[in-house]
């Protein structure tokens, strides 16, 4: 074992987040910002993950906070940390290392990204570009246009993540309103799942989660007829 | 944005290995050898992962791979990736300390460590230290030590990580024999959720699984009543 052993390896995190407006799920992205002396054609320029270098001393968690803060002006968001990306080359193509080039000391350097998602009411939160962003918005899931690094697999991993999630650990629910209609929540369900349901056996499913408690109240100020409204209450000790 | 950004961490990775043998979980640990001048007291010597800094030009997955071949001689074990640790002091406990000025360049540099688990039957797998090891053996989940570094929490981590997939994924089945019990599946359970579950509860829940298949077979030369046995068939199609 030698002793001069240490890595030349940079550390980064990426943050995936996705928003829910009651019909469609996007994902937050920043247009990559030209450096000062403007030497990046618009063309050099890439969408990307709201991402940032760790600064030497500073939590994984709280520097995915920091990073998304600074870059889209968002905070108060809880991000969970789901996959590190290692792949050396992964920040070796042709328009990053043009990128880099402008913002590190070594640009050619490997880099490691820890990263991050949450899923979000999107109406709560307004996105501001800032720090090297260009710009920051709502992409629709699927139109996210190709990414800078590995970012599509990221957010292809993240979006994999949020399904693995809904479907075992009912995340989804704290995006319906507080009483909610089965039809909102199957729409919730098909849209982070990209497919439709049938309706009976969906019905049958949730049926039978105890969580999820019917009321003995109904929509109302609706043109159609009235459906039942539910409420979910999250039960901490489920297992098999 | 400076251009001389760039991040002093060393990045590693540690494996967690669980190994069943039919009635209890343990975990690979493996004992920090003494550098080659023999300074260290036995002491000051402890229990650890196997876990390693990552190469410079090397996969994560490949690193995980390599550094547990190279403490513990095992190898063709399918590892997965389940956390990355980033407090920024997990390395500076006063033994850590001692230790690492014998190995590292860079002692007091953080380090980032990525975690990876498996569960292996452990019959198949004799542990053989090697590199910087001094010994590598299972160990009773129940019976770990104080580990170097923050490797308890890793241990814990991981294990809620198995208990997860055990639930969820079904992941357990791999270490019964091709047919088997419900008894003997009942008790992998208890032994990796460490607690005891109700026979009926659990044969009710299991019967509703459409992956386990009962045979019309059952089991030869016990001295009991023989039982019934059942065998798994894996579904890639599970969802709500």
């Amino acid at each position: 074992m030698e002793k001069d052993k240490t890595t030349e390896i940079d550390v980064s995190v990426d943050c995936v987040l996705f928003g829910f407006d009651g019909e469609e799920l996007k994902v937050l992205l920043i247009e990559q910002k030209n450096p000062a002396d403007g030497s990046l054609s618009k063309e050099q320029l890439q969408m990307a993950l709201p991402g940032n270098l760790v600064d030497t001393e500073e939590s994984l968690d709280d520097s995915a906070a920091r990073v998304l803060y600074e870059l889209t002006s968002l905070d108060g968001i809880y991000l969970k940390q789901f996959y590190t990306f290692g792949d050396p080359d992964r920040v070796r193509g042709l328009k990053d290392q043009e990128w880099l080039r402008n913002f590190r000391a070594h640009p050619e350097r490997r880099v490691i990204t820890v990263a991050y998602y949450s899923l979000v009411k999107m109406d709560e939160y307004q996105p501001q570009a800032s720090s090297f962003a260009g710009e920051a918005k709502w992409v629709e899931i699927n139109a996210v246009p190709q990414l800078a690094f590995d970012h599509n697999e990221i957010v292809d991993q993240g979006l994999a993540a949020l399904r693995e999630e809904l479907t075992t650990k009912h995340i989804g629910f704290e995006l319906l309103p507080e009483k909610f209609t089965l039809s909102q929540l199957q729409l919730l369900y098909e849209v982070i799942l990209d497919k439709k349901l049938d309706k009976r056996n969906f019905r049958k499913n949730i049926k039978k989660m105890d969580q999820v408690i019917p009321l003995d109240e109904k929509q109302k100020g609706v043109l159609h007829k009235p459906a039942q409204l539910f409420r979910f209450e999250r039960d901490e000790n489920e297992e098999i």
